[in-house]
């Protein structure tokens, strides 16, 4: 745990992180409490795009996390931001209706936007709509797509995620979408910006060890992997990743951080 | 044009080339017609899988081109020649019904069949086609796409093609389908052998800068770009093809080969 001393501010994933499913992860409510007790710099980063922070915030504090929306930094509302620094825009967006509120700041184009965002509207997409996406790409839209995951786990087994719409406009269109969530540089700045200290003093902290890990590093902080979640000791082993630490849960945050 | 001396076979493309929608292209029947008074070995080659060789022959006989079934190979007629040297197999089709009949011969699986064949299916793509082909090739069938193309020319401006679902199928399995049609080299050599003369007396011509100019090239033929169909100025501005030489349309043909 040497690589993990000077910590003054922490990123931290919700899903698989400080729950799975309705069930909280053993000792992270408290891990959470004690951070703001101690008021020691956090703020969470999620790849989810079919809840709003509101909605999020919502659930969290029904598992017993105290936590508000503006903690909370979302692919959806990082799309947003990004289109925000751009205004004025127009944009025509293929996102969840639960999401859609994040983006009300920007007058919507039939035709021409300026930008396409590409988000889970899961089993809506049709040719129609991907042919719309398309032509509005090679009309001059940027494509911003919320996240390019391959698949998702289901109840039902695995089902294909919005990355093949992505990669597939993508191929089209000759473009490369603008990703917003991680593992994108961009994602882990912006909440490196809401934590407000240098990066040498910032870790992550996650179950994904491509998204959160890898991406934590690239972008030039430290990136910890919990045992947690989608945590698999063979996809461990087999990635190049090398964590700057592995925790058995996020509840050993405190431990570190001797609090 | 001094790329062009030495022309012994000439491979075209059909829509765009020769026509856009139901209308011929301006001097495209008079140039087929001079190249068959001449007697300048000539073939067809199209990813059009939506018609069989004969109605693709009929429809082009009633548009004034003198075109037999037998002068075209067409991806989907390609795409069977491939399943059936690995007989016996099961496949699923994602396919026209006007070409379903070039497939009569192979084993329908709706759960695991060995190969899931991308084709022309248009606006009848949804998630759930989208979701059900992912599904098959995640548990082992091979991708076979008839072809890749990016966008395809209607009266109504360009329209997303099958690629797109190829290249997002691709990305979200993590593998690579075998592209039957053009730009891919088998198809390309199947229409070198058609001709029966060297590949540097050979010319290809078509519309589309990658499938057809820059897939010419790494077959070791000629690559001509029409300025009809689905061809853009920006386009072929912003591409790293370099075509051997670029026709207003088909019909320079006639001043090239000086006939």
């Amino acid at each position: 745990m040497d690589k993990l001393n000077n910590i003054g501010g922490i990123l931290l994933d919700l899903e698989g992180v400080l729950f799975v499913g309705e069930r909280p992860i053993d000792g992270a409510v408290e891990t959470i409490r004690c951070l703001k007790e101690k008021q020691i710099p956090h703020y969470f980063v999620t790849n989810t795009t079919t809840k709003s922070r509101g909605a999020l915030a919502q659930k969290m504090r029904m598992l017993g996390f105290m936590i508000e929306p503006e903690e909370i930094l979302t692919a959806s509302s990082a799309a947003s931001a990004y289109l925000e620094q751009r205004n004025p825009v127009s944009c025509y967006l293929f996102v969840a209706d639960a999401v859609r509120d994040e983006f009300k700041a920007f007058p919507v184009s039939e035709q021409t936007p300026d930008f396409v965002v590409i988000g889970d509207i899961g089993p809506v997409w049709d040719h129609k709509l991907v042919n719309r996406a398309f032509q509005m790409v090679m009309s001059g839209a940027e494509l911003v797509a919320l996240h390019k995951s391959k698949y998702w786990q289901s109840p039902q087994g695995l089902q294909v995620d919005i990355g093949a719409y992505v990669a597939g406009l993508e191929y089209a269109t000759g473009t490369t979408a603008v990703v917003i969530g991680k593992p994108s540089s961009e994602f882990f700045e912006a909440g490196i910006q809401a934590l407000g200290c240098p990066k040498e003093q910032i870790v992550m902290i996650g179950d994904d060890i491509d998204s959160d890990v890898e991406g934590a590093q690239k972008c030039g902080i430290r990136g910890v992997l919990v045992r947690t979640g989608k945590y698999r000791e063979e996809i461990e082993a087999a990635s190049s990743v090398v964590p700057d630490a592995i925790f058995d849960s996020v509840a050993d945050l405190i431990k570190v951080l001797d609090i």
